[in-house]
């Protein structure tokens, strides 16, 4: 693709923006229709009538009252580098009706995305049900192409990052989080897009080390239930000599070492000799790893039994491990009552400190898995645990909740003339004209409104009574008097518009965003249960504008 | 990579099985603990154990009582060509501690899966919990890597050919299922693998056009209601012209021969007047689509009114396009209640079959999409319907109903010393040692229970009575004569072994296998309500050796 620039004041240009993080998204990664539709546009002479499409959901996804907005970069990547190539062409050749003219696929041919002009809100930002996210403006035939890509690259990516959002919310800002979840996700890229995703929306780390590689998210893991039972007893390890942290010493038999302390622990008084014998495979295996690691010595203590064999095992370990200078990084437990077993982990960390005088042992990390969720999140907050860090898999990355966020694109202008799309359920029927949007904010900081305008109305104005009024329910309108005005959508990809274009932002900053905004709402939109719906209106002379669309559409029908 | 042979008898080479179908299934789409266990295995020299993995799952989805196994060709590809690159290399010394020794990443620039075996049920063959799909050998430490790529490609894979079994199920044979969901996948390749593996479980197209080209799947697609939008009336059109289907005669003026139509469509006495005026928008896109494509005139009918509008001005296209000698396709219903408009459209198709003497035009197909599953389909089964195919998208592709398949990967065996995850949950107790598996057929034809053995028992014979074991519950065992004995785990990666190696075979075969598979099982295992669950057991002499070592492993305990 050739390179241009996009604006007057030499932005990148098309040709550096990377094409689309995986591989497979290609212009065929499309619905066959778009084809068949491009097809009868060209056929009818109407494939450069410009028009307008909207991006948006209907609903908050899992019971929620917000969302956050994500798959925005990947969507400019997309059309930065949308361009067929003859292969496609061919391939589209024979999937559409032999009848359809050479012609086309001269146009196909010719096709990119230099005319096409996107206005969206950033990625990371707080969004709601109906207000676009992105508002797509082009030939007719090329943004049809754009329609199936674009909804796939950002429904899961919001509901993901909203979902991450969530269990972040109910987490509390001061635990780690981590996304486990690659092995339960839908697909190799839906587990390198939750990876991005949930990182995005307030997690700390994930285990996926592509995605640590492709994003510079940081990685977390450390060792299976399998590496546990791999281990027979601690005679089978070989080499045993662990030199100290400080390099001082040798520990020449560090398998003794651990020997000595399990004894200790076992014996301690102020545990009350409540452990008996502990299982070998896992002192093995605990040992074993914290040989290989004895600066990140972190151990899943629960293959056996978390109490009576995991925890004095790695306290065993730990404690050899404190011989020699290195201090422990924790445990993890993956099954069972996670609120008992970390808070019965954490008294025994504690008397261990006091007992032997081990200063910070009793603060050891606790990391809790399995099969978490926003709900049992909320189930240990209530019932008191010591989980510091928690790692979150299947219901997280899938979305279990909800699988799906409804996101859809709507054709609201062509050629100047605006359109609407009805149905008998009113929550279906679309927002017509090129509009602006605004989110007002009220004297407490707190967004009040978002507000939807036809383009060329002019923008509502700080310390100025504006009228919301609710899309289709006419007794729902409230006066506002914003004390800041915040215009959402901004130009990510300025086509011929000769708009400035909103620079792509590095994930961190991103992500950065998303925490910010979300501290930023009123807290009784964002609580788990009932939460408060924020309002989205749109301005008077829209209200009336839809309303006359909406009258002169609908066929009139006879009662008989 | 290097191509060597496999087997005796000159089978592919490694090097002629093509890499994954999506570029980003590489040996780092794993989870960072699989790499910190290889280099504990690594320093403790236990990298090269040969440990034997089963990946299994506990549960079916969906309410169900079976599963397609699905996604094994995608880890054959992955194993086939696994091999980490440098740049891959250098990454994991990055994301491990610096303390980690140089050789270990010597070790992992080694290795590939030449000494992995891989014994699997064939992909398409319907499945049961605790029942191993894959029986994974070779040395610990690269087996561990290829954990998390094989459970996520066969997760998802197996979940979502399951979904779409059952709607097959539900919908019934004669109807005609189509795969619409790319926009609301989860990510680009949640949508590819949808398509791929709902044709696998019975569906017959996608609209997903990547999909189509990359497994030959039959594409489906129209076009959307923007396209309907777009046109604002009749009078834009420009070019009117249609030839003839036998090119004998020229229609000079098509957009009036539908006019014409479309009046004795509106005071036909037959239909008493029914239609008043239709929306001319609708009426002018549907004309343009049938100018496109005359030969597939397929619309949608829905975006004002059906039966006011929709039904009448797609009568009178297609009446139009029958006096030229064209047929039309049909019509797509996309919202309201899809029993009662699919009765109303026929009706009305019917009349006009009758009245102006178009023979077929009764039979018209009716396509329906909206929000369509499992419960929804039964529900127009009840309610009766006249639809003849079924675009069903989100609720499919995301497995709404339920987002994950819970596959697991443990380890059974290492050295020859079979091993035992311990759980205070029963269901997640693992069953040790190398073992076979064998379905036994009954003389009805019907599979009767899976049996797995230790790997060197004798295998199950044809008429003798084999004791069937529950494996966790005392009480619960049975004798079975088989009349058919099949064993389940066939060699797909052969490895050391010098075993042949099956081949992998074109998606259309393993759809066949799987809609055979499904049609052999008694019904009672299939019904959506309360089906029976199908028997999982062991042999005896496996019954005994799980207790034996069940007990020798857990701690044991004293009461206070």
């Amino acid at each position: 693709m050739e390179a241009k620039q996009n604006g007057p004041n030499g932005e990148l240009s098309s040709s550096v923006v990377p094409g689309p993080t995986n591989p497979m998204v290609t212009p065929l990664l499309t619905d066959l229709y778009q084809f068949t539709m491009a097809y009868a546009y060209w056929k009818a002479g109407k494939h450069n009538e410009r028009a307008v499409f909207d991006l948006y959901f209907r609903k908050n996804p899992f019971g929620g009252e917000y969302t956050v907005f994500a798959g925005l970069e990947e969507c400019i990547r997309f059309i930065a580098n949308f361009k067929l190539t003859e292969e496609e062409i061919s391939f589209v050749r024979e999937a559409l009706p032999s009848s359809c003219e050479d012609g086309f696929y001269d146009y196909l041919r010719g096709i990119d995305c230099s005319d096409v002009e996107v206005y969206a809100v950033p990625e990371g930002s707080v969004v709601f049900p109906k207000v676009p996210m992105l508002r797509v403006e082009g030939p007719i035939a090329v943004v049809q192409l754009l329609e199936t890509p674009f909804v796939n690259l950002i429904n899961y990516a919001s509901l993901v990052t909203t979902n991450a959002a969530r269990h972040r919310f109910v987490a509390g800002k001061s635990k780690m989080l981590l996304e486990f979840g690659l092995r339960r996700a839908q697909g190799p890229d839906g587990g390198i897009g939750a990876s991005k995703y949930c990182y995005l929306g307030g997690f700390d780390a994930t285990s996926n080390v592509a995605a640590g590689k492709l994003f510079g998210i940081p990685l977390r893991g450390t060792h299976s239930h399998a590496f546990v039972s791999s281990f027979m007893s601690p005679d089978e390890i070989v080499d045993r000599l662990l030199t100290s942290r400080d390099g001082s010493t040798i520990c020449e038999d560090f398998v003794s070492l651990v020997q000595t302390w399990l004894s200790k622990v076992q014996w301690s008084n102020s545990l009350h000799g409540s452990f008996g014998e502990t299982n070998q495979s896992e002192l093995a295996a605990f040992t074993s790893y914290a040989l290989a690691f004895p600066t990140n010595f972190l151990a899943l203590v629960d293959t056996y039994d978390v109490v009576r064999s995991g925890v004095p095992n790695f306290c065993a370990v730990a404690l050899a491990l404190n011989d020699l200078g290195y201090k422990a990084a924790g445990i993890r437990l993956d099954s069972g009552d996670l609120a008992y077993l970390s808070c019965e982990a954490r008294k025994i960390f504690c008397t261990i400190e006091e007992e032997f005088g081990v200063i910070g042992f009793g603060k050891m990390v606790i990391t809790a898995s399995n099969d978490l969720n926003e709900e049992t999140l909320d189930a240990l907050n209530k019932q008191g645990h010591e989980v510091d860090a928690f790692g979150i898999g299947t219901n997280l990355v899938t979305c279990y909740a909800q699988a799906a966020l409804g996101c859809v694109f709507k054709l609201v202008e062509i050629n100047n003339q605006p359109r609407i799309k009805l149905s008998e359920d009113v929550s279906k029927v679309s927002i017509p004209c090129k509009k602006r949007s605004y989110r007002l904010y009220g004297k407490e900081g707190y967004p009040l409104v978002d507000i939807m305008t036809g383009e060329n109305e002019p923008p509502p104005k700080v310390g100025e009574r504006i009228l919301c009024r609710h899309p289709f329910n006419e007794s729902k309108r409230a006066y506002v008097v914003p004390q800041r005005v915040e215009e959402l959508l901004k130009c990510y990809w300025p086509g011929i518009s000769g708009n400035k274009r909103e620079d792509l932002l590095p994930l961190k900053d991103i992500r950065e965003r998303c925490i910010k905004q979300l501290e930023q709402m009123r807290p009784d939109h964002m609580r788990r249960l009932n939460p408060t719906p924020y309002k989205v209106s749109v301005s008077a002379k829209l209200y009336d504008f839809i309303h006359f669309l909406w009258l002169n559409e609908a066929p009139v029908g006879e009662l008989q």
